[in-house]
């Protein structure tokens, strides 16, 4: 198996490193992984300026890229230029910090493995749900034990990108959850430069909720972090709304208004 | 009408100017947009450095705010900070180029409308879909038409977030499309610099599919306007494959490994 690994807390963050010897057991891990820190990059890509990567040791001996972009950016550039040939799975992590609910669509972490899927590969993106704990073994044991079961089979073509939490601590058993709403609050916080120019910190609290209706029941991931358990969420790159598709053809049938007028 | 206009394209950018004026006859218009333009930030949030706002006067004479941030950032501090209340509706736009398919998922413009709606706000992304053309009547047109059907009864309530590409020239009709894939071929373009070293640029043609199997039957956003129609796609950020959760459940319960011996 070619294992294609990125993160977005830098090349040389702890959380890749473990997941780096958890992975080696299972064939070649190819590490493209940005040179810094990228973390709320969300799904960015730079076009604006060229990406220049550059081959770093590790202390093992092994050889990794180092690209001054995004998450998205290492994933695009090796598979289109830095691998000698494709990968069959891209994993994304060990992210320091949780990716849950809404804010998925903040995790660069996230937008690697989503990057994988976009580009025909399955993908799976790992996250540590604490900044406190610095203790990466549960997270990249589990990485190391459901990323063979989900290359097993047609496993790939049911379910291809997947987002996993692990909780700090021994975990006491794993959930198949969804994604939950988390919105922050108190996010800003105001503070006055000595030159009298006023500036803001983002910060503040998550504050959870549940998106009701859901398409199928499961546990929320937020509450499986939240009662020890492992979270494993099935993803998606469709944010098309297939069910208001009518409610809006309907509107716009009704609406007075004429293309032709325009 | 109190409306929160952004956009990807910077506060001086003439799609934001001529939404501005489209939409002033609906109500009040706040302009919180990035001092610069972020095409390619996807969903990017600043966590590092601190966001600085900063009052700048149109040539009408009346003001907006610039901030040295994302679209996303804009949003929020806009909300938590800047409005002296909440908005009713959140527009992001007219962004200059096609905001289509998988390509929401690194657009600006779309992670501005997608910030809207997480903090409960129903919310409009615009786009032009051409780089070529610079006219940005008809869409500034066709936003001033559509928003005020869509903030009428409880339309919101049941789509709150859509999508808008206009494509260059007169529209002939409006579609309501689902998201189509648009990935990427030949992205980079491989240089040496005059010290020896390799860089890469990202450009790239876009390679369109259909994706397969929809919950609802629709046209796709790509190919409405390659046939010059309006395309209104309805999204939705919540990125849980529920197709999938399941299948995931019978893979975990038939794995031979168990989280206890972690």
């Amino acid at each position: 198996m070619r294992i294609l690994l990125s993160n977005d807390d830098g090349i040389h963050a702890p959380g890749l490193a473990a997941l780096r010897w958890a992975l080696a057991p299972l064939g070649e891990v190819h590490v493209v992984a940005p040179d810094r820190e990228r973390s709320g990059t969300g799904h960015g890509i730079t076009v604006h300026k060229p990406l220049r990567p550059k081959q770093v040791k590790f202390t093992d001996g092994t050889f990794g890229w180092a690209v001054d972009g995004t998450p998205a950016d290492c994933v695009k550039l090796a598979i289109e230029a830095l691998l000698p040939q494709a990968p069959d799975i891209v994993v994304s992590g060990i992210n320091h910090g949780p990716n849950l609910g809404t804010d998925v669509l903040y995790s660069g972490t996230v937008s690697a493995a989503i990057e994988g899927i976009i580009n025909g590969f399955p993908a799976v993106a790992i996250s540590l749900a604490s900044y406190e704990s610095g203790d990466f073994k549960y997270a990249a044991a589990f990485a190391g034990l459901i990323i063979p079961g989900l290359m097993k089979g047609n496993n790939t073509r049911e379910c291809n990108l997947v987002n996993i939490n692990v909780p700090p601590g021994k975990p006491r058993g794993i959930k198949v959850t969804r994604l939950g709403n988390r919105r922050y609050v108190n996010i800003f916080h105001k503070r006055v430069d000595p030159r009298g120019r006023t500036y803001y910190w983002m910060a503040g609290e998550p504050e959870d909720s549940v998106p009701e209706n859901p398409a199928v029941e499961a546990d929320v991931d937020v509450e499986a972090i939240k009662n020890k358990y492992v979270s494993v969420t099935p993803l998606h790159f469709d944010l098309t709304d297939f069910q208001a598709i009518h409610y809006l053809q309907d509107m716009i049938d009704g609406q007075e208004f004429n293309i032709f007028e325009l």
